[in-house]
């Protein structure tokens, strides 16, 4: 018996899958594999706990705090940090065979396989396992986290004797306070990691057992509960205890060869900040009594019927490349796990595949991760929203703590409240309000939903359109300045006239002006008055957006096209990202992009740029853009392909798509980059599909790379569910359900209808695609090998079904 | 028997008295009180240890490292903070007066009076204390750290029973490791503070012990050492003992009416990274034996010697303003103290008057207190200048780990390293640099000192020339410019093509071009030639300064005439330091001045600006400098005298002088004001006496304002020491001793000899007087309130004499 070779995922259009054991590639693909409805989040970590990269379990908005450290502190820093906590694990299903525990790292491991199915919405896993003193099981689990039922998860663990009759001992938990290791060298965030969890309740009786913990310092308290229905042939011996960090069901049996051993596991999560233990434990008990009723089938089913829907709403094809089809739906797949249930939590930065940035929120919801959303699942994004309207006091305060009117919104944060500790790159960054007001502007004309602009929507908009009124100012000349902010691009901060921030704020402050025209209500009860309006639309017909005639190109902040250029044919390639090698202070002052940013500009706010503005814009930056952040190649491979680059348009999408599963930025160990996943959405979409929704109509301009054979993409407006097709020299539209849609094809305005109709798609030549500094363009995409490697490698039919 | 009313500081020309017991001014009196040479510096604690404010007993150089703390970590940034410590005070003489502690708490104060005497370098002291129990004693003492014996310092400690046949006991001590207290927030350093030495070696015997310590991080070691000569009519039993922390000498005596106990104490103080403990000790003791040969009153002789050729070189005299008379020597006199016998340490922020800034070193060194000394006692600010060249090595690192050449000096610092934890104001304020240059420049100027050019200057000035060649950039266009740097006004921060900064720059590329061809040996050394020459000379000819012709004004970097104002008008006056109040972005965006910024450049600078330049310059910064730092008032008071606002400037010159007298920043408990007093001598000899230097002839402009009858300095230069006396309508030039000597007055070259000659001082008319921001203009002085306040209230004759 051989160990099976571990060959990394493979290739398949509606699942992520693989095969063989590799003990150093766990922690990341623990995080491709965690499975997460937006409120419960369960790294793909193995059943038996060991070997493990990093253990996982989360609740959205769960979270611990820590102190804040400064050697020199200064007015208005936040003084509170917040981290995501590992909560009570109940993934855990230990086996012992005949008294040897299950352990990949010892025996052997004669198949082994691990398939995440973007229909199905279940990671399983199968494994035959020879003991070191040669017993052999095949152990098949499968496990959810019910996109139906928001509070549970549920796991199907089944042991089959292979070769002779096998006494199993197999032990479920519920741990809590599992040490962990943490990258952190702050001792005050060691510390806020190290056992958070204090015990507050814990039961166990029959085949079920709950615990209730609560947090040292944030004193948000939580409650897991478990139950098991178990089937085997023969008699068995179960047993159950608690303690305060443990309840284990333990269950021993003798199977005899052919039979099986299978446990169905439901776990039930739920915190709060304000219930009881009596209550929290009732809400778990409660939600664990209505799955068990549903029963595993009854999940799975509803399960499946969830994503149904949502495929056909988001379906993205792809055709001439395999790899990037697969990545495509991957991403889409985690990005709906990322929000579907969060109902009034937010999305991080990470969803809840992991514990980087500590697991806070940042812009990347709302500018990269709702977009699709709400053209996809637009409740979902409403939600969002409304996780940003539930913090709208804190943003209140913060902006009255740094002098200004109305809101500001937190750079980073899991409760609403300001967390980043550099404010050059935390405070500065005003941008992220108005991002959240452009994700309303999207969700509302997407949408139409009028209930939501007058309950959460106008107010969202006016209390940023505040913030701009009062951070800018007119300078003597008239023009409305916005200086001293920091945009989207982490090398530059703090500089004046960000030209994306200008432009977002001004289409904040019409927008908000527009808002509460329509809602005088809402617009009086926040005191705007028709002076308060009439500033904002001045202050954006000012709006300063500063421009190099010379070079015919804009700044991405005043000053910057003066700066000195970086060095970049000096810059050892070992030395990205920069910011690990070089100070601050000197990316800061030198033309050195780390994101795009007024590529963003030219993205968002397109309607402000001539074509030819754009294509000049775009090849400048293009030569000064690294790409040191994961929310880049997504933007990049928009312009791009707007531009007319369409090959490396291309690129730029495969590497955005690729980001995680290529594990491009060595980092998915501690979690899934989300923006850069909705990055392959707005490739695909915004990129080759041409979307642009910035003046209320919905535009396309498709154009297919010479790589790819077709692109089908589908998209909900206005409840109409349609879909778009692009050939090599023409598009076609047409409506899946739901009433005929007006919609503008390379400008042209065309009416969208039950019956596919075809319109051509103009020629355009770009000339000379720009360059990128030296090391850092896009990984070229080789069609031809993309070609061979559509062939899928020994496909494994062997997948768990009930 | 009542106890004496407190009433603050007395005036008098030449010394700094205050009478009557006041606790709660102990803090502040302690640092005013401070007797230091610049190696060694005790407090003016009482010698009976409490009541205290802040016990502090300082050796320059001597530090305690502590790691410094950063939420959101970034490449550079420094990893070791470090921080002055209190060492092993020696200053401690307790009394026990028939079992009952002197401790003026307790009992009453008939009398007590402090006196700081500036031409004898004592502070002496006189109380007559009444036990609780109505014993009466009168005690003297008198106390001098030696400039003449560096490693020394002694205390005169004298006790009269005034009724009646007394007991007493007195217990001198060597104690280590007093417990303070520490304003930090920061547990980090509050634990490097707390016990920072560890005991290694003790010993006692006779009237003489020693202790040495090392600290625990910084690895520094250190001794002090005492012995004692006690004069006594009567037999004496005396007890010597020494513990790890503690070494004490016990002297019990009946002392009959009429009689009295003196106990003469002689310090001495070492402290070396490399010596090692019996080195270290022999050190000590062989300073002891020494100044016990020299005796109390050769010590005194000598001081008196030492401080007579000082006010020789450096008295300033003021008349129709006795308070401000009295705060000018009061400012000279604890200048000569920082740095008289620094050798090759650093002159800290706040000297060694406490434990302010951390005890670290600035920028004031060169650019504030270094003029005074270069003028006054220019061996001092050689020895000053010879400390930054000692830490070259860690400066180059630094300029090389920043990715710059050259050497890049530390924002703040003792030993060399950058301490500042916060990079928009630390790295990035990189005119430290061209500060010390400057300095080099200075004192190469009015001393001619070639060997110090060759050894030390030469090297200074290429170094710090380099780092501006390889900080800026020629742009597009061939200007030079210097971005993303942070200038002296720390209301704004990473602007780019801050005048100062670039003029400072130009300033020292092209002194370093015109060294290294007076040195071509020292250029070769370090590889200097004349492709890099000629690269500093076209830096400086294409330096680029940013100058708004509208407006007619110089910004103080590019872009910050066009930023908001600051709402003066809504702004609480309880808001000032803004600091503490508003965030360091909104501070940073807006036109808000901390410091004199661009009116400094105005002053060191002033031969690229036209006469009418300086005069909008100066009124433009007036309405906007908030004066939020004490290195302002000085500067402000200088350029207010050149343009002509004579009273202005009057005002100003008022404030810097008394900026620690009157605790103008509420901080002086924490140590004087080195910059502000050093701004004290800028406000009298550049202000009213117009001294310029940068032409390298020496320029007058001399103008009395109308408060004052007459001000007269004096100065050496190149070996000669002359006097400038300034009358309504001349000025009266003269040489003490040495060479004549050319200078400018008012433009006019004119040759000072021994012969005193007079000139005409021109009438000049500014116009209005500029407006600060509402509230912050310097107060009004009321001259004729002055003038009676030149009547003495109660002289005191009963200082104690030997």
């Amino acid at each position: 018996m051989t160990e099976e070779e571990p060959r990394g995922y493979e290739c398949s259009p509606w699942e992520l899958r693989w095969r063989g054991m590799d003990v150093d590639a766990l922690q990341r693909t623990e995080s491709a594999f965690a499975v997460s409805n937006g409120h419960i989040g369960l790294r793909g970590t193995l059943e038996e706990a060991e070997p493990r990269g990093l253990p996982g379990t989360y609740l959205n908005g769960f979270y611990e705090q820590h102190e804040l450290p400064y050697a020199e502190a200064g007015y208005g820093y936040p003084e509170e940090g917040q981290t995501v906590v590992n909560v009570t694990d109940g993934k855990i299903i230990r086996l012992l065979v005949e008294d040897e525990p299950l352990d990949m790292r010892y025996g052997a491991a004669t198949a082994h396989d691990r398939v995440l199915d973007f229909r199905k919405g279940t990671l399983s896993r199968t494994t035959e396992w020879s003991s070191p003193t040669g017993r052999r099981v095949r152990v098949r689990t499968e496990r959810l986290v019910s996109f139906t039922q928001r509070a549970i998860a549920a796991i199907r663990y089944e042991v089959e004797p292979l070769d002779e009759d096998l006494q199993l001992v197999v032990q479920s938990d519920l741990l809590a306070n599992e040490p962990i290791e943490s990258d952190t060298s702050d001792p005050r965030v060691a510390a806020a990691l190290n056992s958070p969890l204090v015990g507050e309740f814990h039961r166990a009786s029959d085949y079920n057992a709950v615990l209730v913990h609560q947090t040292r310092r944030s004193g948000l308290r939580m409650a897991a509960a478990m139950d098991h229905k178990i089937e085997v042939d023969d008699g068995i011996r179960a047993r159950i205890h608690s303690e305060e960090d443990l309840a284990r069901l333990t269950v021993a049996v003798d199977v005899p060869k052919g039979g099986r051993l299978r446990i169905t596991k439901f776990l039930a999560y739920g915190w709060s900040a304000q219930r009881s233990v009596p209550a929290l434990r009732s809400q778990v008990e409660a939600a664990l009594a209505g799955a068990r009723q549903t029963g595993w089938k009854g999940l799975i089913t509803e399960q499946r019927a969830f994503l149904d829907d949502y495929w056909a709403t988001s379906d993205i094809e792809i055709d001439g490349d395999p790899e990037l089809q697969q990545a495509v739906r991957f991403a889409l797949f985690h990005l709906l796990q990322a929000g579907a249930r969060g109902e009034s939590r937010a999305i991080a930065g990470k969803g809840l595949t992991g514990p980087g940035y500590d697991g806070h929120a940042f812009w990347d919801t709302e500018s990269f991760v709702l977009p699709v959303l709400t053209y996809t699942i637009p409740d979902a994004a409403r939600d969002a929203l409304r996780w940003r309207h539930s913090t709208m006091d804190k943003a209140r305060e913060r902006a009255h703590q740094l002098g200004l009117r109305g809101a500001a919104f937190p750079w980073r944060s899991i409760n609403g409240a300001e967390c980043s500790a550099y404010w050059p790159a935390g405070t500065a960054a005003f941008h992220v309000s108005a991002d959240i007001a452009d994700a309303v502007l999207r969700y509302l004309n997407a949408t139409g939903d009028e209930e939501f602009e007058r309950d959460y929507g106008t107010e969202l908009l006016l209390e940023t359109a505040r913030l701009w009124a009062s951070l800018g100012h007119h300078d003597r000349h008239g023009d409305f300045r916005i200086d001293g902010v920091t945009g989207p691009d982490e090398y530059s901060a703090v500089a004046d006239n960000n030209v994306y921030t200008n432009l977002m704020a001004r289409r904040n402050l019409l927008a908000a002006a527009e808002s509460c025209e329509r809602h005088p209500d809402v617009a009086a009860h926040f005191g705007v008055d028709t002076v308060e309006l009439d500033s904002w639309r001045a202050a954006a017909a000012a709006m300063y957006l500063p421009y190099d005639p010379e070079l015919g190109v804009h700044p991405q902040s005043e000053g910057f096209l003066d700066h000195d250029e970086w060095d970049y044919e000096n810059t050892d390639l070992a030395h990205y990202p920069l910011l690990l090698h070089f100070p601050y202070f000197d990316l800061y002052r030198k033309q050195v992009v780390k994101q795009a940013d007024l590529v963003l500009a030219l993205h968002l706010c397109g309607d402000s740029f001539s074509p030819e503005e754009k294509a000049r814009d775009f090849a400048y930056y293009e030569a000064r853009t690294v790409r040191d952040s994961s929310l880049s190649a997504g933007t990049q491979a928009v312009v791009a392909a707007e531009v007319g680059h369409l090959d490396l348009a291309y690129d730029y999408l495969a590497e955005a798509a690729l980001t995680d599963l290529h594990d491009v930025h060595n980092n998915v160990r501690n979690g899934l980059h989300m923006a850069s996943l909705a990055g392959a959405w707005q490739g695909a979409v915004a990129g080759f599909g041409g979307l642009r929704d910035h003046g209320g109509t919905l535009a396309f301009a498709p154009r297919l790379p010479a790589q790819l054979d077709r692109i089908t993409f589908r998209l909900m407006f206005r409840g109409t569910r349609f879909q778009v097709e692009i050939d090599r020299d023409q598009a076609t539209y047409h409506v899946l359900d739901g009433d005929p849609l007006e919609v503008l094809h390379h400008g042209e305005r065309i009416t969208v209808a039950a019956e596919p109709q075809r319109f051509a798609i103009p020629k355009i030549d770009a000339g000379e695609p720009p360059v990128q500094p030296p090391g850092r363009a896009p990984m070229r995409r080789d069609s031809e090998k993309l070609r061979q490697y559509a062939e899928p490698a020994n496909p494994i039919s062997e997948v768990y079904s009930d």
